[in-house]
């Protein structure tokens, strides 16, 4: 059997605050360069066209992202971007781009679905696992788990089973779990079986579209008719905002049998908070992590960041501090509450001030 | 004897950069407000002429904050606007205004000579301290200790002897000390004797000028022909620039004799950080000081001050921490670091970057 083609679907239609003031829901985090020379999706987009070629990597978003991702990825082909009329959550998101891939090559035609706005440490070693899981994807839904580094109860685990047969790496998908508890998490570490959900998954077009007619006959039939269409594009704007909003995780992944999982241990964060941003960077002597116009004096392990046209940033003296600003807001807060830069995000809301959200 | 006439001259020439970002070159401290609804000079200037008369209260500044002052102060007299010509310190800028006094009233007339950015928390006791000090300036140079509250390291002390006979309260000035170092400032504070040198001073016009004449040769000669010039002001423009810069404290002050000091308890702070700022200012249920456009949650014991046109500040979850933005800078630091701004403001001025200065 030939080798079949692979195409590459880079989700980019999320929002979310975590990162405020840098992320906003005109700029979500996947457009943020956070101190880098690339924002985390172009990033994405340079690994996984690397893999796939340019003219197969789509990305789907959402309609009031599409003209900030054309402007921050040019050597975007335009027929690649797929765009939601309506945002209806991650499986509805993927069917678009599966349909998308049956048009161009058929349902034996393999993609990787992967999110936007991970960063990722080692791209040897990224690359290599996902040629792995590449492989494997016209054999069953594969996704990626990454080998945990500490009991986060931020993520989602997934429990492994036996090796598949034939291979010394790729394991069975014994299930999935949402985020535990502490306790639960340090379990998870301890019994060796667990790996966190990158939200990573690989699999032929006529699998997903099985999958879909198996869990979630709206978007399936939904799916067949673009499919079909004479006039996609027409068909999707009119009827898609209808189907059921859901993720892939919960309508179709949570659900599947025979799943396979390739263990990645790659440098992978979620950029989840501004302490992981610090994570991300290479720190200096200080482990100070610091970028933009800032003048940081006898300061520790925090992390300084200044967006081009944001005040000069002066800091003395902290440690595990995280100061950010932008042309029009800064936050401060110490590293281990910096998920609490909802509570900004809450009161700004509150007050009805959608410029600085 | 009749009453002398009483008159105050408010030195307002200082720059200072301790509590930049706020303060700069051209915005001195004593025309910050730091949350209040007016400045330290507006505040003073109503203090002083609520005790003296408006008609007789003066601004002595530099040539280049003339104009700053003018626009902070409309109520001011133009001819109680004192200008130096070039900045020479504190005796020859109190020469100025001695000068002026005795052009307008005499010799006899009596001088309240203040610093223009000092804060008063108890303003009924402050005039009263200074009702008696005036009171006794026809017959000694007067000064206000402030009661110690604390060993500070920050400020010049003076030892007071013998109660003035027939006062209750005004004693002998032993001696003026320089700022100590902790152990000798925690003796003075144990001794009872020692008070802060608050930097007010009270005497005649013909005092001052006998003193100069004694300590001061160069600026005697120079106020000597002022205040007989038929053109002072052209003649001050001439010559001013030439004589030696000194302050009144080393050039007069500490070697005066027979000086008299009234003691002083109302709430004084000389705002030397924005640590002090969180002092003077009234704090919240938390111990924060707030102003301008700040949303601040989970902190307790910081000050946070938007200056109009910063960025918003979303401050979470610190402690004792000084959060100061202008539209163009930010400052973090521990307020028990708050001295240390001048570490930034050495490295801006390192790197040429005068705006933000």
């Amino acid at each position: 059997m030939a080798k079949p083609e692979e195409f590459a679907a880079i989700l980019a239609g999320g929002g979310g605050t975590r990162l405020w003031p840098a992320s906003r829901r005109g700029r979500p985090k996947q457009l943020l360069s956070l101190g880098a020379s690339e924002s985390l999706l172009a990033a994405t987009f340079r690994r996984l066209s690397a893999i796939v070629g340019v003219g197969r990597t789509l990305i789907v978003t959402a309609a009031d992202q599409a003209e900030a991702i054309r402007q921050a990825l040019p050597v975007l082909p335009a027929d690649n971007l797929v765009v939601e009329p309506a945002p209806r959550n991650t499986a509805p998101a993927v069917g678009l781009a599966v349909a998308h891939v049956v048009r161009r090559a058929g349902q034996d035609a393999v993609l990787a679905v992967v999110p936007s706005d991970a960063f990722i440490g080692n791209e040897p070693q990224y690359a290599a696992v996902l040629r792995v899981a590449l492989a494997q994807a016209s054999q069953a839904i594969v996704t990626v788990g990454i080998k945990p580094l500490r009991p986060e109860t931020g993520y989602g685990y997934l429990q492994t089973g036996a090796k598949v047969p034939g291979s010394t790496e790729v394991c069975h998908v014994v299930r999935f779990v949402e985020k535990p508890d502490l306790e639960t998490a340090r379990a998870y570490l301890a019994s060796g079986e667990y790996l966190w959900n990158s939200g990573m998954f690989f699999f032929s077009a006529g699998r997903f579209l099985a999958q879909a007619r198996q869990h979630l006959p709206e978007l399936s039939a939904l799916l067949d008719q673009i499919c079909a269409s004479p006039d996609p594009a027409a068909l999707t704007q009119e009827s898609y905002p209808r189907v059921p909003a859901i993720s892939i995780d919960y309508g179709i992944m949570e659900k599947a049998q025979g799943m396979r999982v390739v263990p990645g241990d790659f440098g992978w964060s979620d950029v989840g908070s501004w302490a992981a941003v610090g994570e991300i960077r290479p720190p200096d002597v200080d482990g100070n992590v610091i970028s933009g116009d800032a003048i940081v004096k006898a300061s520790k392990g925090s992390v300084v960041m200044a967006e081009p046209g944001a005040p000069l940033l002066g800091v003395v003296g902290v440690e595990g501090m995280v100061v950010v600003a932008t042309r029009d807001a800064v936050l401060v807060v110490p590293k281990h509450r910096a998920q609490e830069v909802r509570r900004v995000v809450d009161e700004l809301s509150a007050q009805g001030r959608k410029k600085l959200l």
